[in-house]
């Protein structure tokens, strides 16, 4: 899911937080006693947060197929055995029911509401999928001195349904949701250069320039986000949108599935540059 | 030098060339007695063709520097010692005053004809620089599936002086200049992708999209080589050019200096695959 750092950082430090927030367990455990609702953009800089999707088994192997069929949409970053609510390979204390600020929940494929933990949902054939966000390419890119607009004027990151149909799996199906960011023609090189080296976080963009070549007629309104202003020297550049899934859920239409809070990801122990390639 | 190997292959073949033109040391044995005499684009497939520049070392400390500031436009494959006509590095037997099948010489800057062999207007301040060629990253992006306009319908690349003022470096300075090759937003992504890993040979584009913002005011019109073709689909991908050199020798005004003739490059014993990074 995309979201908005600056602004996310900011909200977070005006809560006082007085705990140390750049320690992905301490963030973990104030979510956990429910000491802390917020949002984690900002927090624990420099660790992978991810995307949350959690469904009952029934469903789960044909969403795996389908995350291995749209990898830039869905890169799969863990997978939980059956029951299980723990992601050992993200975070050895992470208990899933309980680590996530806000849930939003899905029943037959409709939004039915956010909860702050999912204990009382909780079932035995529940699959866990965690999966790569943008959080984690943004990082690089404003270490490598881009400027990323949405981190500067504290806006959301805007994004836009495409016209091109993600490779279905099942019941899964639906078309690719993108994120936009408006770059220079020499930035939006360097930005395609540096998010290559993520192809677990959505890697390199999918498309640039001419976004009525995907199917977005005015690129100036955004789908989700807030609308945004590019520069006459800019083109908007486009990446795989961790938002697909939803899409793909409410088509396939389990009866509960439950994702995080748009804003609201999972904190884990690994850090971004340990996804790097190349 | 960007060239259009489709075309030159077909010259080359209709040359009738009874020995084989897939090993560079044969290229430049039958350059070197005088039966071959064309381009060669399409000859030693998968060897590292070089752009020459030769120059008196009272200007060649002076390039050397305008190199290593621009190493897009001017990507150093070798320099040779003082009044050395070789370049062992590129490949054992190579005499740059006899390898390469036309030469072209410029006085005070200006040109001054083409000739098939320096001998007699070597000196022995004589200083020679390779530099890297297009030819070695439009290689694996045929090999990656991209479709190249120019190899395709036999044209020239085009070329087109840009308003982006070269870092200068004593007496040489000017404008780069690049080629363009059109391509759909998806493959110029790829496109960045490949030919960032060639660094050693103009590397990663310089530019895209929006061709007025380097001072290009109709794409449809090369300053050298053919006039392309864009389809609706389709953007203009700038690489930097390695005639830009020749643009900066003429602005420096050496009393003698030699290049190659356009399309007529150093075939050196170097694998393109060689030079590939990351």
């Amino acid at each position: 899911m995309n979201a908005f750092p600056a602004a996310l950082a900011k909200a977070a430090h005006g809560l006082d937080i007085a705990w140390d927030a750049t320690v992905p367990r301490e963030v973990r455990r104030h979510i956990r006693t429910g000491d802390y609702r917020g949002h984690t953009g900002g927090l624990a800089r420099g660790y992978v947060q991810a995307n949350l999707a959690i469904l009952p088994r029934d469903y789960a192997d044909e969403f795996l197929r389908f995350c291995q069929r749209n990898p830039k949409p869905c890169p799969l970053l863990a997978v939980s055995e059956p029951g299980d609510p723990r992601l050992p390979g993200l975070a050895e204390d992470l208990d899933i029911r309980t680590d996530i600020s806000s849930y939003r929940v899905f029943r037959d494929g409709e939004y039915d509401g956010d909860v702050v933990n999912i204990e009382d949902l909780w079932q035995e054939d529940f699959v866990v999928f965690a999966l790569g966000c943008s959080f984690s390419f943004e990082e690089p890119l404003v270490d490598a001195g881009l400027r990323l607009r949405h981190w500067e004027d504290g806006s959301v990151c805007p994004m836009f349904l495409t016209d091109i149909e993600c490779a279905p799996a099942g019941r899964f199906r639906g078309r690719m949701v993108v994120s936009m960011r408006p770059f220079t023609p020499a930035d939006a090189i360097k930005a395609v250069q540096i998010t290559s080296r993520y192809p677990r976080v959505h890697g390199a963009p999918v498309h640039l320039s001419m976004p009525e070549l995907i199917g977005i007629e005015d690129v100036g309104r955004a789908w989700q986000g807030d609308d945004p202003v590019l520069t006459a020297d800019e083109m908007p550049v486009f990446w795989a949108c961790g938002v697909t899934p939803q899409v793909a859920i409410r088509s396939a239409r389990p009866p509960l599935a439950i994702t995080h809070t748009p804003a609201h990801m999972l904190v884990t122990d690994r850090r971004n540059a340990s996804l790097a390639v190349g």
